[in-house]
């Protein structure tokens, strides 16, 4: 198939700079930067980030979309998004990532990062009881991609390691549950709860101080701690500061928000019992990413079926 | 073999308090606590961490010395250390503390932990640039049951490995180098050195600020890193003050330290680049370690040969 016979691609983003996007797509296909393309009949496939509303409606053969980054949320909030598959981010640089992020934060936890940085400022010696990783639990909601791929790096580290899922989904070595009336059972095994999740209309604000209060706090690491590198409208921002104060948590690592950027006003930023970064756990980086869009362009184009597609009921 | 057959155990300790270790002991052996027990006949084994001088060198039927902890650089440091097999601590229990403790603060530098940290306390909302981990090179010092035990955690997670030993000894997915014409290969190619070697009169002092300076710092990560979990004075304490200011080295992590407790004048405490632990990587937890150490008594009473034993002429 020549270059003019393939399908053309449309790149709608907001809230970033798509120049790398572009050059990358370019090296293989015609790209068009939306406001360009309005109703361009040569258009099939857009690569989308927040895209504005009814920019995708327009496009008479539209045949799939590519989300930017694991998360599809974005793309239903549009009333006028087409019916075509919706295809999710998946590359193995990205899960990479998250799953150094998840584990990174479990040890800082767990090993007791901000007591010994309180400790260095006051130069004090002192060695606090350390439990060993046999006798934590990390408890994974959500084992999509991204937890089933930090569950065999906790349990290679040491970790009992639980999971909770909206539906059944089985996992080695993983003590499973799933359905929301088994959540009380798998809070109540859990020591560090790891939020996964996708945002739907199902998970919004899920982790508030209920959830949070269900969670074993009398535990070898002296409390519950909690990490959300899902999304930020998955949890309650107020609900987890005053978890925080009232000992509900011992301490948290959030990389997500109700509002992004987090707002300078925001008390988050000065508890210490917190450590944020910015949305950062998981970059989505085009060099790793562009390429198996344009792969997986190519794959229908021969006839193939589209992977990784988005469950439009469930919404991920 | 009746209990009074079997050989009576000599407690000898300086630093800390000995009493779980003498409980625990005592569950299946006679435990003579030292100043007890000089010249007595009965005692076959002594359990020891930096005991006094000559201590030893009056048991007449002194079979094996046990030492508490990894190390046992202490042991030389009595002029009358009996010619008797030392065998040298190792639990499952101590190689895990120690395979997470590397791991997080392999974690921390490359995940940017301090850098977030700041931000945070200046409520910046900043995504750096991001290296993934295998795009990093992890280099360890010293391949014994410690770096062997952290090589195959770090490629789990992605990183490159190297590993330096001083006779040959390689180890499948890690880039190996021996002997010391080659240290300055194996520093070339490495981003975050960890140090996990044995203290000998050869490596006292090795980590000085010539080693430090042959490590990679053009890399991923934008600096080369230093983490010591072996022993203090395997280093320089000035000389790591002066590379973390010159940035020879971007950041450390140093768990040990030239003199323990580490003196709370020392400029180390305050420096910005370096995050300090107070010899905590592994704990030796005698709830974990005495029941090794009471299995090979009584496999030696079986007639069974010894395992750990430390090579005196390496001295360790």
């Amino acid at each position: 198939m020549s270059g003019s016979d393939q399908g053309r691609v449309l790149l709608s983003v907001t809230g970033f700079n798509p120049k790398r996007w572009y050059e990358l797509l370019s090296a293989r296909r015609t790209v068009v930067l939306e406001p360009e393309g309005a109703r361009d009949p040569s258009i099939r496939y857009a690569v989308v980030w927040k895209q504005k509303p009814n920019v995708l409606a327009s496009l008479p053969n539209l045949k799939a979309i590519f989300s930017i980054g694991a998360g599809v949320d974005h793309l239903f909030a549009d009333p006028g998004l087409p019916d075509v598959p919706i295809v999710r981010v998946v590359a193995e640089n990205l899960t990479q990532y998250m799953t150094e992020y998840v584990v990174w934060r479990v040890l800082d936890h767990h090993r007791q990062g901000a007591l010994y940085r309180t400790q260095q400022v006051r130069r004090v010696w002192h060695e606090p009881p350390q439990a060993p990783a046999d006798e934590v639990s990390v408890g994974i909601m959500g084992l999509g991609h991204l937890g089933r791929a930090a569950g065999p790096a906790l349990l290679a580290l040491g970790y009992r390691v639980n999971g909770w899922t909206r539906t059944e989904r089985p996992m080695d070595g993983v003590h499973c549950w799933h359905g929301r009336d088994s959540l009380p059972a798998f809070l109540a095994a859990t020591d560090i709860l790891v939020v996964l999740l996708p945002l739907t209309p199902e998970t919004r604000g899920i982790i508030d101080h209920k959830l949070l209060s269900r969670l074993r706090r009398d535990n070898a690491i002296g409390g519950a701690v909690l990490i959300n590198a899902g999304r930020g409208k998955l949890q309650r921002d107020a609900d987890i500061l005053r978890a925080l104060d009232d000992g509900t948590l011992m301490e948290a690592s959030l990389d997500v928000f109700e509002e992004e950027p987090l707002p300078e006003a925001s008390p988050l930023w000065a508890h210490p019992k917190l450590f944020i970064t910015p949305h950062a756990a998981a970059t989505s980086d085009p060099v790793h990413l562009v390429p198996p869009m344009l792969e997986q362009m190519a794959a229908f184009e021969r006839g193939e079926p589209l992977t990784n597609v988005v469950d439009r009921r469930a919404g991920y």
